[in-house]
């Protein structure tokens, strides 16, 4: 782009974001997925790659200034970022920007939350905040995607980095000189590798990225200076991931139309590409009765990418039975569930599911998008049905209903609430940008009595 | 390399670390470099840049777990490890293993001492950490460098992060699987820009770097799970940083020969390419008395990288004046000096030092070695004379002797410390290996009385 460099182009929007009227659909958009992350760091409450994390960060911690989400605990705000990004992620059920595979709440809200407690944000302030994090992340994401990525980047967190970073800079309301700064501080904690995605630092990545971005926004605001035009330096972030090869049109409507309206919502944990493919199976579930027995060859066609991610026949663990769109099939096909319970449930040696899986070809065409799968079940005596899917269930094209968030969100929370409490946390939720401060939400779990007490201090 | 990865080669080595007999020039060499980072850090007593950090970091800042070098002071060891990593490399008066560029002690002996603290571990447990340390960062180093360095990477602190967890599983006692898993946490969290190297993020990304590789270290040890093989897996640390092309060779002599011995301890407080260039200028202007006046040209010959990295002909601040060869060749010209008082009482804008600077042409020949410098003076009257540098003063093949390692060390460390304080300090650091703990070392600063308080907590 001629004139303004992306990074003063990105600092400029940052600032504009502390004061900036939304639009309702912003509004919305962005409730329900602060929602639907809030969901998700409930459910994992007992997780236990999250309490392994606490324990660490309890031990670490300092001043009591923000809450761990579903646990009457406060951390500092770092380490509270960490931990609750962390959990809103352990669960592989969060949300997702298809464009550029970021999980766009995930570190951004994870500072934001943070943030906005310790300085006692308005909910206006919050969701402006979170907005602006998302658009940072999803515009630099765009810019980046696919190369980055495909490098191994996790892009969830390296990028994440900057979104929370840029969340923290309107919460903290910082200028434009001390914004950069951030953005800077930001771009030098960027890290993340894709070799972590079967393992518990996937979801470690992504608080790592929402603390980096919490500490860069706290060292701005205390003077620390780093380089300001972190994207266009020499050595800077472009010199070292790659050079985008057109900006003018990524940044085009920045502050007109905002990304998080493009945010999915998971209805099923585990990998986004995965999804058209557990839709076409329940679908063929629907339509008739299943039978394992009597199923000579399913053929499952997809993007490519989606076989490079999620294309593992036998998964060997719970975790990596999230990315096996081999395991999900038959999850859909013989549970006519894909939802949490299905997941967790489900042992990835049952024999009949393993048969199954045997019985599963992936082919992959590139025609077809990775909103798109296409699945054709061959039965022994010849007769075969097929079902097509264009946008999964959760995308934009077909969002969930408010019931369908609803559900899911009471599933997940009420493995750390009363029932009733979380119905009334779900609603503060949809009204988050008219309340005036955050209480309403973390007194959920901060009230006494209210949730659980945290876990011992334990610290080998 | 056939049979083990290098991740494994590392973990073994690293377990060894622990119980491991150190040769005795490998004992005295860390001592020394312990010497010397502690001495750099208690300089940078006052730094801006430290002070703003430590400020952030008080705020957020629980169990007082490991004190702030030169300040009767303790943070929890994720934060101290940031500050002090922090602030020893704030004057770039620290060290370096030129074959990598790595500054050996920086995130290493930053996570080492708070873990060391924390645990109380011996004088020898701490050394024989800071031995393991600096060998895993070193020897990834010669398996990268220099691609990893040109393709825009802080080789500090992408590689200090492993180097920083390899000491802190020592010191925390893991075994192999907790180890592998720390590397792989250390992997995943491996970040930093060389485009902070104008800016104070440069110490920042060694500071965070020890922050990181100590929270690898307790993540690990409390059960945390990443990739053991972090270097080899697919989108790991090689994947994504450039595959290696040899690693027998690199890691042949692993815990046969210690690259702690290979360090240069800096003789002046600047960028290490420059140290050739210094001593050909103060062997010059020792030869004969220098007067600006009488020159018309100043040729200063060297390796195409130092053009790369300290070719500014005119410095716009005290940071970047320590990257000039151009203003440190004025510097010691002049001034028949460039220590830490030289460098901190000049302004690079002094019209003499810059008129001077003017005078002079870098020449890049790719047939000296960075070690190696050529300077050239010809006078108005048509004398020339000319000074060959091959191995800087600080390097290995020419160590700073017992008295100068200790006046260096004097003048930075009585900045925060009593005269005598100091010297006993010095004293205690060079017996380090046969001390029963740490004590003797942190109470010069956390004993009431000896050492500046904290300065007042202030967040904004």
């Amino acid at each position: 782009m001629t004139g303004p460099t992306v990074s003063r182009a990105l600092v400029a929007f940052i600032c504009a974001g502390r004061t900036r009227d939304l639009p309702p659909d912003t509004i919305q958009s962005t409730q329900r997925a602060i929602a639907n992350w809030l969901g998700c760091a409930l459910g994992a409450v007992d997780d236990d790659s999250v309490q392994a994390a606490l324990r660490v960060a309890e031990a670490l911690a300092g001043s009591p200034q923000a809450s761990i989400v579903g646990r009457n605990r406060h951390l500092d705000v770092v380490n509270a970022a960490l931990i609750n990004a962390l959990a809103a992620n352990a669960l592989d059920y969060d949300d997702m920007h298809v464009p550029t595979l970021i999980h766009p709440t995930g570190a951004v809200v994870g500072a934001a939350l943070a943030l906005a407690e310790h300085t006692r944000a308005s909910g206006a302030r919050f969701v402006r905040a979170v907005v602006t994090g998302i658009e940072v992340e999803c515009r630099l994401g765009l810019l980046l995607f696919p190369q980055h990525y495909d490098r191994g980047w996790h892009i969830s967190a390296t990028l994440g980095t900057f979104g929370a970073a840029a969340a923290g800079c309107v919460l903290l309301g910082l200028d434009a000189v001390r914004t950069g700064h951030a953005l800077g501080l930001a771009g030098t904690q960027s890290s993340g590798l894709r070799a972590m995605l079967p393992n518990a630092c996937k979801s470690f990545n992504i608080g790592k990225a929402a603390s980096a971005g919490t500490l860069a926004a706290l060292l701005a605001q205390a003077g620390f200076d780093s380089e300001p035009d972190v994207l266009e330096a020499k050595f800077g972030l472009f010199d070292v991931f790659g050079w985008p090869e057109d900006t003018t049109t990524v940044l085009a409507d920045l502050g007109r139309h905002d990304l998080v309206n493009e945010a999915s919502l998971k209805p099923y944990p585990c990998g986004v590409v995965i999804h058209p493919v557990i839709d076409a199976c329940l679908a063929l579930a629907e339509r008739e009765s299943f039978d394992p027995a009597t199923v000579r060859r399913i053929t499952i066609t997809v993007h490519p990418r989606t076989l490079v991610l999620a294309g593992r026949q036998h998964p060997e663990s719970a975790l990596t039975g999230r990315f096996s769109i081999f395991h999900a099939a038959a999850l859909a096909l013989t549970r006519r569930a894909a939802g949490l319970s299905a997941f967790d449930d489900t042992d990835v040696h049952d024999p009949v599911l393993h048969a199954l899986r045997e019985c599963m070809v992936g082919v992959e065409d590139p025609a077809l998008a990775p909103r798109q799968a296409h699945v054709t079940i061959e039965y022994l005596d010849g007769r075969t049905i097929s079902q097509a899917i264009d946008h999964p269930s959760g995308s934009p094209q077909r969002p969930l209903s408010d019931a369908q968030l609803a559900a899911k969100f009471d599933e997940l929370a009420s493995r750390a609430l009363a029932p009733d409490a979380a119905a009334r946390l779900y609603d503060d939720c949809l009204r988050l940008y008219r309340l005036p401060d955050l209480d309403a939400l973390t007194g959920h779990w901060t009230r006494p009595g209210t949730a659980r007490a945290a876990h011992p201090v334990n610290p080998q």
